[in-house]
């Protein structure tokens, strides 16, 4: 089984994730050969974006049971145990985004049913593959829903790296941008640089040029300014996860950027797919906030740029309340106000 | 005639200004011999903040008529004509900073005035002195009158750097927040990194460490997070240029942080000197705004962090409405709604 994407390679034995911390200066690859190496990945965001995080935790449980059936020679009661650390450990990585977890826990239905199945490692790494897959499929999906609420000739704003670097490949707000483009409309973009990890000036910068797509990057307290210029339509950003009610936690910033888009009625949608939803989640306020490293704002560029010893504050996350919010696109098409209402009818089968 | 201050020295015979851009890491001096040393050091914002842009160019105007009077011995009309050159070479370094063309002018008068008393010289360093002598007192009067605005325990939050480093001495914005301190408040800040030049990450919290105020640096785009978080209680900031209706350029974000600090009911303020109000300019929308490089933007530290060939906007201003501003902060009072009679009154003597 072999998958092959910008973001993730897999090639059977091992999954190769691009190196993002590198971009756009390198464009390198760092090699998990075990579940310890997928954790790395993405605790130190090499990979980053919640539905490309889901992805290579699925393949990094794989990985798991990999190593404990065929080096510790596991089974059964044992490996059950032991499938529980790496799973823990796969999950302490990022609290955030809600798409980790649910793969894991896709991977372990899988796990469980199939403990005893000596096929049980094919039906995993098919698992891992069909999770990676689907996303592609969902992107594109997403994208052509998305595509119907941008106008020929529109100019939008995104936040963060909601891209094919974000997602197994395609994206989800620039997969909108994608399938509006693709649709035969033209569409430039402006991108916040996204302090403190410069997803926006490094990664949605580097993959929409790569894609001919017309971008102009701005530093993140530059949004509210081009809005009042009158220079963007839309705004298009991705989400970490999504409570029942609709509020979105998203990258730090995209809060600011959902107030500015109001103060100046311009839509504000968010792409994302319906396993960003997390439906256990009834607010905005039960999300919790991954605070990162102070280091990540101490420095820029791989220089200090602040006096030794200031005090930080560095949460990676923020919450937009939902009636901030215009329309979430999902791939089962695009939800409105009341969300309660829209997000609970998916669930109910 | 002798200042020293953090931000600047005048020994009698050049300019001596702290490098600014080479803060925090080095505490160095530029000097300036001449009147185009000053053009640059204002241009390549070695020296910043409206207030020490006025000064600064008060002692680079004086080093014009010095050099041309010594060295190129030039009087009367010659040297009339070649003070014009000077000043339009000053004053071409930054546009948006009204104090620039203020100070300017206020050395004008007095070299017009005196162009063939043999103290001109003299005079002229008189003035720029005072000047100088000028702000600091403005800047302590203003801080008295700030200080009330602000209660016991506090947090304030700061865009950019409005500090003794943006004056000749103790601030505006910083100026009020030293003032409350002083006057018995305990005063805590949140200091905006404000990026591209990242004013707010080396410069505020240098200057407010160095006094031991308590302070943390936060991305620009966590601005609006830190107040939906309750841990604000007031915007100050300083200004670059105010119109006659109370409109306010000052530094790229200073928009955007205003209509957040509406959104959750936050006064905010702007503490400027008299100097800084342009009675000639009726609203925002005739202010012109900078754009600077857009390396400012493609690097960080050092390092670039774009793709190359990006496409970039760098506007170094914004405009913040008069509707959003609280109160403006002055040496002759503070100032409130309507602006145009409140700023009227001002310029009626």
């Amino acid at each position: 089984m072999n998958l092959k994407t910008r973001t993730l390679q897999w090639d059977g034995t091992c999954l190769r994730l691009l190196d993002q911390r590198k971009l756009p200066e390198k464009e390198e690859y760092f090699i998990c050969r075990n579940d310890s190496d997928v954790a790395v990945g993405i605790r130190d965001m090499i990979v980053r974006g919640a539905p490309a995080i889901g992805a290579s935790a699925a393949f990094g449980y794989y990985l798991g049971t990999k190593r404990l059936m065929m080096d510790e020679k596991l089974k059964g009661h044992e490996l059950i145990e032991k499938m529980n650390d790496v799973k823990k450990e796969i999950g302490s990585t990022r609290p955030t985004a809600v798409n980790l977890f649910w793969a894991l826990e896709r991977m372990e239905k899988i796990f469980i049913k199939n403990v005893d199945n000596p096929c049980l490692l094919g039906l995993l790494e098919k698992e891992a593959y069909d999770i990676s897959a689907d996303d592609i499929r969902i992107n594109k999906t997403m994208g052509k829903y998305g595509a119907e609420l941008l106008n020929d000739g529109d100019c939008v704003l995104t936040h963060c790296n909601a891209g094919a670097l974000a997602t197994v490949d395609y994206g989800t707000a620039l997969g909108v941008i994608r399938a509006a483009i693709e649709s035969g409309k033209k569409i430039r973009v402006f991108a916040d640089e996204t302090r403190p990890y410069l997803q926006g000036a490094r990664l949605t910068a580097w993959e929409l040029m790569k894609d001919k797509i017309d971008v102009t990057v701005i530093t993140d307290n530059m949004a509210g300014w081009v809005m009042k210029l009158g220079k963007i339509n839309a705004v298009i950003v991705g989400a970490d996860r999504i409570a029942a009610n609709g509020d979105v936690a998203n990258k730090i910033g995209t809060y600011m950027v959902a107030v500015l888009a109001r103060k100046h009625n311009i839509p504000f949608y968010v792409a994302a797919p319906v396993s960003t939803i997390d439906i256990k989640t009834k607010c905005g306020s039960e999300i919790p906030i991954e605070e990162r490293s102070h280091d990540e704002v101490r420095f820029c560029g791989g220089r200090e740029i602040t006096p030794a010893g200031v005090k930080i504050f560095n949460p990676a996350f923020d919450v937009t309340d939902n009636d901030l919010i215009s329309a979430i696109i999902t791939e089962r098409g695009i939800l409105r106000q009341p969300y309660s209402e829209s997000i609970g009818k998916l669930f109910i089968d």
